[in-house]
């Protein structure tokens, strides 16, 4: 089959999901499913209120490829990409349950010759050990010898104008040669930096599990430093900055570590190494540092504002942005919002404010009114804090007593 | 007084004052100090067993440039610049007797105006609270009224040839705004990389033992990640291959954490937080990971030779290398020493080989013969067994039941 006769399916169209779909499109005919059946009539209009990808890439690639929320309309193509968010439960055991159900709905439409290709991060082995036998059993075919699988990690940086999924270097795995030429083809074919073969679908799960878990330890240590700077009575701001002018230091500031990578995969990596007996201390401790930031945060911000002497009820508070990282309305296992929870819980009058979440559904998840737009703001707050730095912040200018930044509490 | 008038005395004339003071001589006259009368003997002569930096270099610093083990041929110098080993005591406690006797000698010859900087690595607080009291007391003078006191951390990377001193960002700060101009204006006269100035001693301290800390953690990591991939039945090598191919992986190996630096450090650290009670979890359990590491290994290597089924007394070992990294003769709390001394232990038939380090100072200090020259080894051993990875040893072939090298084993 020549490579653009390719029919491309990619499943869940999220920040992982609809980026792909729409750089696939350009070259393919893709189907986009998501069961989300609201999420897929907004995108069937172009619209995107996660700002996934820009309104003019959704509305390019419908020209050529179809959004649906039913896996029948997909049932022609023979390259299926997952790209299903993996989160973890209550007590932060992995949440497998998105993938395995997707793995159910491909698998009643699966064919002889087809690929499935994993974008979502999980810990090795999951691919082959979790969703595979899914398929298998859903499909009635058999791997290797019937179909295909694939992994390829997700690198997207939510809110990262600089490192797109076009320029940004692919790893590939799959669970045999020919299809692991097919899977770094199709890749090749719309992305502009190296394919990085790796040797198995176990290999190419443990990078991805380690470029997030190296990340969740380094800000685990800006975390701990931070501390030990604050007792020192040195800016760990200036320090890093000193720091970082050597060539091999990691250029990592403090910070609360929310989202739905870094905070949450290295739960995966713990849950895998215990069935495995493996010891991975380092990480653990990682995890307890970054856990506790929240409360230390909180209680600092609490004495900051109750330095002014004024009483809880009377006192004006602006909290500004709620989303887990600045420029994006992501507000997945958002540090930020659990904050704003938490103050909502002291304080009677909290002001929220971030022009880039959606409203709608931060009231109806969170029961939080947010205000959106700077105008509907007070010209004076006492305190105003600034939980997340988007760039909208810049130009606004409230007077306030007490000015504070997440920053300067870490 | 114009820049280059200043007369500048080097304290300590190993790995980080030879370059140090051979790089200052090009553009000012310099004295260089150093306790050791042997090495100051050696040195006048342009010899340098350590290979600190090429013979050339000192010959050209020696042109302009004086060396010598007393500290009267320095009393003329108004800038006085130590770069004395930092190390710890068998309990890990910071070992500051070689800069506080230093203080002491400076002391005795420091006058109005001169400037005493230093570059050795110390805990946050340590240039300030330990080394200047006994300048003050030893010179009868007062800090900022009488004279000034700078800190700029070394960065040199031993064994690295493309990151030298004089490309390499430099950290400086001084105790008076004068002073940091003065320390500022006379490394950047000789360094081509960018001069950053630290608005206190105590943040460029602090930065250095960031950047070293970091380092220690990432190795630490690294080595968690490879117990696990061993666990898991992948490549640890393959896997950090993938994820450095992300823009912001720090590329690190696992390793046995030798050397005065990485190894040495944290322990600096630990000691000065504890001082503080400031909790430092993450880098006390690198820690614990990193110095585990040897037995770890030694183990592994006992399993590989014993999988031979000979006799302890019969197997014929050839051990290749003993610095603590590639490409120095610098065996400096060599892991790579300390597993040879737990082989030879063992087994009776151990060769030691190595070209680069100094046999005589091996032999002294550790009762171990070091074979330097591959025409003195045997066509064939038993095992072979690559602890450092000299660039000398890529053309070197030895016949072998078992050639191991410790990377496989970490």
């Amino acid at each position: 089959m020549l490579i653009a006769d390719y029919k491309i399916a990619v499943i869940g169209l999220g920040y992982i999901g609809l980026p792909l779909f729409c750089m696939l499109s350009r070259l393919y005919k893709c189907v986009g499913i998501d069961t989300d059946k609201h999420r897929v009539k907004q995108l069937q209009e172009g619209e995107d209120y996660k700002c996934c990808d820009k309104r003019r890439n959704i509305l390019w690639a419908l020209r050529s490829s179809k959004i649906s929320s039913d896996y029948t309309d997909a049932k022609d193509c023979n390259i299926f990409i997952v790209c299903l968010p993996t989160d973890v439960d209550k007590s932060k055991h992995p949440a497998l349950k998105p993938l395995t159900e997707a793995c159910k709905s491909i698998g009643a439409i699966l064919k002889k010759g087809d690929i499935v290709i994993f974008e979502s991060t999980v810990y090795p082995g999951a691919t082959e050990e979790v969703c595979n036998p899914v398929l298998e059993q859903f499909s009635g075919l058999t791997l290797d010898v019937d179909y295909s699988l694939g992994y390829s990690p997700e690198r997207i940086n939510v809110g990262d104008k600089s490192h797109h999924i076009y320029n940004t270097p692919k790893i590939v795995a799959a669970s045999n040669e020919p299809a692991l030429e097919i899977v770094s083809n199709i890749y090749s074919s719309v992305i502009d930096a190296e394919i990085v073969k790796a040797s198995s679908i176990k290999v190419a799960e443990a990078a991805k599990m380690y470029e997030n878990v190296q990340r969740d330890v380094l800000i685990a240590l800006a975390n701990e430093y931070a501390d030990y700077c604050r007792a020192e009575g040195v800016s760990i701001n200036e320090v890093t900055r000193c720091a970082s002018t050597k060539w091999n230091f990691s250029n990592v500031n403090p910070g609360m570590v929310g989202g739905h990578c870094i905070g949450v995969d290295p739960y995966y990596l713990l849950h895998r190494a215990s069935l495995l007996n493996a010891d991975i201390p380092l990480i653990q401790e990682a995890r307890t540092i970054n856990e506790g930031i929240l409360q230390k945060v909180f209680e600092r911000v609490r004495n900051e504002i109750n330095s002014l002497n004024k009483s809880s009820k009377e006192i004006s508070i602006l909290l500004m942005g709620l989303s887990y990282k600045p420029n994006t309305p992501d507000i997945r296992n958002s540090k930020a919002l659990e904050l704003t929870k938490l103050l909502i819980g002291d304080f009677l009058d909290v002001t929220v404010f971030d022009p880039l979440v959606n409203s709608y559904q931060v009231k109806k998840h969170h029961k939080i009114d947010v205000v959106k737009s700077a105008e509907e703001l007070r010209a004076e707050y006492d305190v105003v804090i600034r939980l997340v730095n988007h760039k909208h912040f810049a130009k606004i200018e409230i007077t306030a007593i007490k000015c504070l930044s997440v920053e300067d509490l870490l």
